[in-house]
């Protein structure tokens, strides 16, 4: 059931996704993160000084100040960075002193960094992590979600993995997004709803939930074992299947040469790799279903150092970009997304009086 | 286009509302507000045992801590309160202790009176008005709302048009907790999706911009002026219109005659009444549009002494009890809210080096 047009996006069941009328390889392959968020918000790559303005704006706002790392630290070491994520970005939405939509837009965009980054260490106490000036938004999100060193290639991996979670046309938190842009509310609305929306574990939760699993399998001689027992018990095995892709998720072939490649380079054993292959093959053999990018993306951002918990947030700070296009898109000719709904209870019951029920 | 079966509510055309198989018309001359909350959220009316464990469950949660009356002052007194409101529900999404979806939901909605009635006055660093534990929620909302005492009347006025406000099937905001919903966040998230919906000047922000008209017209005789100005330069009139209704809204009916009758019980001129009265018959005359229920709630509201930027908070502290009744009835049988899009950009675009375009 189509509920808009759209030219942001599209992803097809034989694992085709443009961006823009871009396949996601020639996108993945060629461009950095700015030039892929300035695509998918303009329509358009963008020429040099276009790219330089839009990379320099991103830098320029990037900085969350102490209002928001004050309020984000009262919601105390227990809370969800998920939850903190939003709350921040809803708080925002009344501090941010910057006017117009597209201004604020840039500037909700420029801050997701900082913001994931600090929303699971900052409530628990910790010093905020800074972005550098030198540095572009991957880069620097990779700088403030880990203090070690990454080398050239992964950083590079990092920013591929960021590509692939910007836009993917009516997810969950997209079309929430759009909802809330359809009763004219403004862009730090529609991202709060996106991110209600990609708390939930059928959507973003999903690459965190990966993780867990693949380390408590450890072997890959396990893989086997622990899909028929899901299967048998109908369990949902987390990081498998999407709406859209059945034959493979393209996104998830790019991760998957990527984790590969880190571990050769890195030397040492590639278990994980073999186990992420394993799980895989295995899936395929008994229920032939793919793995998405959540299953390949987990383990990447597991071997560059960062915590769990912020990985469905690092998708986050990615998939903004993708939320603003798609509210840009809403608005330029917006019909308020009422939808019906079959009613299917009773009519006309008579009011009884409470000391007669 | 139906996108769900529900049981919770209905409206149509032709001005019928049911709330779970009551006409809206046996609710709202017969039941008190937490009885209607109760019937649906559980789908029947409650026993007596029932409807005093909900209310004085409602009490007992109804105090928020003051952590959060402390983030609602960091926002400042620039602060739009319906961001105020989304902000501080969204932290309580991450403060609030209780356990279990059922406890987390009656929660927030016991909180919600105490939050929207602060929303405005804590980020201007007045002190936060408290319920008291000897009144019910419609009560105690209009208590803090206001300084001055209302008359029964009135009171019963105000919790009637509580009641009215409390659920609409499938509006924007609804519509947004669901998608949210689906994603199987926590009711916390899925209602701050519905407060970002609800900020919306297409959606809950109608009721405050129809009393600003209100009180620029100030008279009765200002009226067919009005409607003929806005008619001519293609401006909507505010108050008019639903996506539903087209022969009358059964809410405003009940305004309406609130409104009058309450005026009537002051004494004094019925200017107001008259006024709306005039708007009212210039857009049937001219367009056949009727008036819906934001037209006659926010001249009550005036009535009753509530600052304007307070219209939209109450919708969303009544509203919010239809939002639970949506996220359990999606949850029950749920499927991911992931609806298509039909892209209609280009394919196969290729990557040209920055430098080449």
């Amino acid at each position: 059931m189509s509920v808009t047009d759209t030219t942001i996006a599209k992803s097809d069941p034989d694992g085709s996704l443009v961006y823009r009328g871009f396949p996601i390889a020639e996108i993945v392959k060629n461009a950095g993160f700015e030039e892929t968020a300035y695509l998918v918000i303009n329509g358009r790559l963008p020429k040099k000084p276009e790219l330089e303005a839009f990379s320099a704006e991103l830098k320029r706002k990037g900085t969350i100040d102490s209002k928001v790392i004050e309020l984000m630290r009262e919601l105390g070491s227990g809370a969800v960075p998920m939850d903190v994520l939003r709350t921040a970005v809803s708080a925002l939405g009344s501090l941010d002193k910057d006017e117009g939509v597209g201004e604020r837009q840039t500037s909700l965009e420029a801050k997701m960094a900082m913001l994931a980054a600090n929303c699971h260490r900052v409530p628990m106490g910790m010093a905020p992590r800074r972005p550098r000036s030198d540095l572009g938004f991957a880069d620097n999100l990779l700088q403030m979600l880990t203090p070690k060193e990454a080398s050239g290639y992964e950083k590079w991996v990092f920013e591929r993995v960021l590509i692939l979670y910007m836009e993917h046309e009516l997810n969950a938190s997209s079309f929430a997004v759009r909802v809330v842009a359809s009763t004219l509310a403004d862009p730090y609305a529609a991202a709060t709803a996106g991110l209600a929306a990609l708390k939930g574990p059928l959507h973003g939760g999903a690459n965190e939930e990966a993780m867990r699993t693949l380390l408590e399998l450890g072997e890959p001689e396990k893989a086997g074992a622990y899909v028929e027992k899901s299967l048998a018990e109908g369990r949902k095995v987390i990081g498998f299947g999407h709406r859209i892709y059945k034959e493979f998720d393209p996104r998830a072939r790019f991760c998957k040469e990527y984790l590969q490649e880190m571990l050769k380079k890195r030397g040492g054993d590639d278990n994980l790799y073999r186990l992420c292959d394993a799980v895989e093959r295995k899936m395929w053999e008994r229920k032939g279903i793919p793995p998405n990018l959540d299953f390949y993306a987990a383990p990447i951002f597991y071997l560059l150092g960062i915590e769990i918990p912020l990985y469905t947030p690092i998708f986050a700070a990615s998939r903004v970009f993708g939320w603003m296009a798609h509210y840009n898109e809403q608005v330029v000719e917006n019909k308020l997304i009422r939808p019906d709904a079959t009613y299917v209870g009773p009519r006309n019951l008579k009011y009884t009086p409470l000391e007669k029920r």
